[in-house]
């Protein structure tokens, strides 16, 4: 952000510097206290563990995010997608484990091409064809790629559906010499956002017990595993617990959101982690008592969650509706002033991680002042 | 696109001249044989008839689409948001009409501040705040302004809420010399997606009823209007006959989709317009019988609508869903062989506005030949 007082053309619709109540909206705005604290917070927990933290970057898409995990004792992050990894290596980070398995000969190669710029590059599969295409690239460009075992935790996403099968394909990764297999990851996606603590507890246990049979297979087949990877913000608790994974894919800590607030901490104790990302949205029309229509609809929430939460510019009990692509429609609680065209809002997003992806930017706020905007590199990097 | 048989940096990854099955997935596709047929379609309609057609670019946001309906006849293109107009003016397309109400400052001088290089710029209003704002910002530039009243239909969404209201706004825009009142706008959002034909017709007649009245009291107290514009793809039938409107807002006929498929034309006759978009998606893993996961996720589909419906690469009765961000899931039909990664499919999008607006660029396609790329300028273009 240019900070030296002259405007370049459009710059008032950009940010300048201390406006963060005249951003052009709708705008992604990030609190850099509550991230800097998000960030710290999760550090602390495993400070002086044997247990470390590679944070999942599909949650941020955002190298200056990366490079501040990293500089606060994250291993390196992880990736999605091959053109996730690929826009973040151009940006400069330099150590990416792809959590999805990746089965197009052309993303391989252009991945397998970034190896000599990265400090690490690993890679998850979970078929023969995912080896094999890894293999012959790797080969191909005279350098060892390091693999790990996708293993299924019964959510039926991706991985290797059994042990026996997870141990069948540490035997295809081996049988390559351009390939070392350096260990296992399996992400339960579904017991991340069970709300009750007590369930969550139970299905994260259940998933581990089969995880950790995996494991115990694969050591004995392999020796010990240098990686064991999986985890998120919604079970770290539950998993550092059960010791079974070394590294952990948290991912929404950095922001969270209405979905993940919604989720209760073991014990229902309060979550260490605060709501750090907002979207901005402005009044645009306010003709009719009660309600008012704001300029963040569908191109600027994603839609796969619950409604977006008001915490500033209108009542406690106002409630976020959607009018369209375009709009956003206030509800106002029964009694309260009317809202007038102009007004600004900010919302907490139902969802982070695809909320992020419709936005080019963070406008990076401390209080009311805007002090910096982050480019989000991997926007739309969905390939 | 590149067709000199060089291939650039990642140019695999962009899109081969020819090569659709071997795009870099998730990837919008555009079948341009079929977007072409709707193009002439929508244009025959209204050849020889007084009234016209300004498409909504809120659909495409792309300055080649908004060309080539321009090229075919129509007047100009829509806008929904400023950012959107600023995106397609700056990349060449002159002609534009914001029809929602813009309240932010800067916003209004940066596109007052566009208008000598424009042919055309019209505003729709809908407040007296964005009328003064409007008539302040011409006032400093020395242009006149050309303006809409946008009058409310029913939906609540933005728009005077009477005949009374649009009346005097009307006087508070006649008040100020750089501002020109042309006529009136109004979008019954509502009406475009009523699946049933007779009801659909039935709201859509009283919905005009109401708009023919407000036309009526508008021209008493200005005189003639020289732009009556409102109406949508799901009503142009409708509203044509009813002889209220002399623009049509069409937008979504260029692509189809999920969504307006489902709404059956008057007569339970067929649309005269098909899919022509569409998004291609690879499986990514195959491990669990009857299933397939894809790379298609909440990032790469709106999540308004319906599910995607799959059109080739897997057979009749599939069924999309969704595993989250990042994967869909695809269900077999009963007795269906198994897919396998990397195995392509192709869906139609549930809603297409929004999706659209997930990706960078159109995949153009004739057959299974790739022959261009466009840039989705207004992309993230939301404020």
């Amino acid at each position: 952000m240019s900070t030296d007082g002259k405007l370049g053309p459009n710059q008032r619709l950009i940010g300048v510097p201390g406006s963060r109540a005249a951003l052009a909206t709708p705008a992604l705005v990030l609190d850099l206290d509550i991230f800097e604290q998000n960030l710290e917070r999760m550090a602390e927990i495993f400070d002086g563990r044997p247990e470390g933290i590679r944070p999942h970057a599909k949650t941020h898409k955002c190298a200056t995010i990366a490079r501040k995990q990293m500089e606060r004792g994250a291993y390196g992050v992880c990736c999605a997608k091959p053109g996730e990894a690929i826009a973040l290596a151009e940006a400069g980070v330099r150590s990416l484990l792809l959590t999805s398995p990746v089965v197009d000969p052309y993303k391989v190669e252009t991945l397998v091409g970034l190896r000599g710029g990265l400090d690490e590059l690993i890679f998850a599969v979970d078929s023969e064809r995912a080896v094999d295409l890894l293999a012959r690239a790797a080969g191909t460009a005279g350098v060892v790629i390091s693999v790990l075992i996708d293993v299924g935790v019964g959510n039926n996403r991706t991985g290797a559906r059994s042990t026996e099968a997870a141990v069948a394909l540490g035997r295809h990764i081996t049988a390559h010499a351009s390939l070392e297999l350096l260990g296992m990851q399996c992400y339960a996606g579904h017991v991340q956002h069970i709300e009750d603590p007590v369930a969550r507890d139970a299905e994260g246990r259940r998933v581990l017990e089969g995880i950790a049979a995996t494991k115990a297979a694969l050591t004995e087949a392999f020796g010990p595993l240098k990686i064991v990877s999986g985890g998120g913000t919604g079970s770290y608790d539950i998993d550092l617990e059960a010791k079974v994974f070394n590294e952990f894919q948290v991912g929404s800590y950095v922001f969270m959101d209405v979905e993940y607030n919604a989720v209760r901490p073991r014990g229902n104790a309060a979550w260490p982690f605060e709501t750090s990302l907002f979207v901005q949205t402005t009044v645009v029309s306010a003709n009719v008592e009660g309600r008012a229509t704001t300029d963040a609809g569908y191109k600027s929430f994603a839609m796969d969650g619950p409604q977006p939460i008001v915490v500033s510019g209108a009542p406690e009990g106002t409630v976020y509706k959607f009018l369209g692509d375009e709009h956003g429609w206030v509800h106002l609680p029964e009694g309260a002033a009317d809202l007038a065209a102009g007004d600004v809002l900010s919302c907490v997003t139902p969802h982070c991680d695809p909320t992020v992806n419709l936005y080019d930017v963070y406008h990076v706020v401390r209080g009311d002042m805007l002090v910096d905007i982050w480019p989000i590199e991997a926007r739309g990097r969905n390939w």
